[in-house]
């Protein structure tokens, strides 16, 4: 299993090391797969190590999403225990996962992530409440991503839900995780869909880092989400699958996808110039 | 796979054909294994199927922990195939995997549950929205089962938040979930062991199954639930895992569980006829 050094300081020297703060998704719908790769266990797995290659140079962090690898079966978690090992040291996994449960069924959980998967960090799901967190942040030198405002349609459901305080839900659940995690092993999902929301993320939660979907695909901005989420220590992680791993359905998809990544890692280069958190690695 | 009839009625004819409403949690937990059983998934398998076997004639659901399968990598996972496959039909077969994720994520975590693993019925967390279920939703015959109220200490962390209309956040997720599932399709997850807001949950969702943990280790109340919780379709699931699944340390624990299963078995046969819904099949 790659180690990964635990805390911010590490990620935030990586971050300066390479320029970049792009997570990659590692989402391998059968569906969407490029031309010439079989919607296989088999065709997954080379396609995930093409693009992992061809795109590592631009990233900080891969992200599989268990999903697409379970719906293979046992062999599929095969795929997916390989595909991690075959990600070199020096890049955060994130075990895309939303897991949410407690006691000692989150501690297998982590048991899975952490240990036989080899991640270095997994999503969780807070409906459940702090219970669901403790079991994944009582693991040393492990990152746990709770979910706090999601990118989707649907987060307006329940997440934006007005409590008596006036506040919406999500707001709670951000800061009521944040007295139950130090930034040090704790990050949030905070979509990139409503960039405006990132000044009260910054408000409640100024020195975590937040991992942010819905750029891509979802058609987030990134210069809108950097102005508001930044802190000194970068503090973002930008995932993007889609728009990476299917930017050519053709048999050049390993280097359209690294084309695209470089594009993000460019624009993330400039905006830390911009922002003055590009300096020399501490 | 098994195939197992769709909708509330074939359900509550099951329940009346056994007696019971009994579903049994399989969380073959390697601490908590009987002396004899080695805490290795081969250990676990037959664990597992000696369990089902001598347990069956008291239960009409059985409900694996994906956790305590995933924690053992592929391995485990192919563990997970054979224990479904071993469980004969005529047992509704619940994935509890308490996925929460949306669109192509979500269709994938439901390929893998109900197709892979073959189960009938899956666990959602809803704080995602409404984009978490649909797409279990759309899988025609299968179950859908939202987290609702929790039986675990933190589920008064963000479940019982009131919201400014004066309510907890779980009835807005009780009443919102419902309007996009019908009885037949959704089911609740309500823990036990606050057996007061059944009465609250009965007003907001009169005719949906409920999915209830809490039993045995944690100490809810039967008679007190099903008080509050029967409709005149049963409209329960009493869910007992550790205190069925341990009951016995040593090389009896078959009987042991048996023995255990029976009497809440009993215990569920006296309730139905106590209030008049164990009259003949239908």
């Amino acid at each position: 299993m790659n180690a990964f050094p635990a805390g911010r300081a590490a990620l935030f020297a990586l971050i300066r090391a390479r320029q970049s703060f792009l997570c990659i998704g590692l989402d391998p719908d059968p569906e969407q797969l490029p031309s010439g790769i079989p919607p296989t266990p088999q065709g997954m797995e080379q396609f995930l190590l093409d693009i992992i290659e061809a795109t590592a140079p631009y990233a900080v962090a891969f992200k599989p999403n268990f999903a697409f690898f379970e719906a293979w079966g046992p062999e599929g978690m095969a795929v997916l225990q390989r595909v991690v090992k075959a990600i070199p040291p020096g890049w955060l996994v994130i075990g895309d996962a939303k897991r949410g449960d407690i006691g000692h069924t989150a501690e297998r959980y982590a048991h899975a992530v952490f240990q036989t998967y080899g991640c270095h960090a997994i999503t969780v799901s807070p409906y459940m409440g702090l219970d669901t967190l403790a079991p994944f942040l009582a693991i040393e030198g492990r990152w746990t991503i709770a979910l706090a405002l999601t990118s989707n349609p649907g987060s307006s459901d329940f997440q934006r839900a007005t409590l008596d305080d006036g506040g919406p839900l999500w707001e709670k659940v951000l800061a009521t995780c944040a007295l139950a995690g130090h930034p040090d092993q704790l990050m949030f999902v905070v979509g990139a869909t409503h960039p405006q929301d990132f000044k009260r993320v910054r408000q409640l939660v100024p020195h975590h880092f937040l991992l942010v979907p819905g750029f891509g695909a979802q058609q987030g901005s990134l210069d809108e989400v950097v102005h508001y989420g930044f802190n000194d220590q970068c503090g973002l992680l930008a995932n993007v699958s889609r728009g990476i791993l299917y930017a050519s359905s053709g048999k050049d998809y390993a280097e359209a996808a690294a084309q695209v990544a470089r594009r993000y890692q460019q624009d993330m280069a400039r905006l830390m110039a911009e922002y003055g958190i590009a300096g020399p690695i501490i």
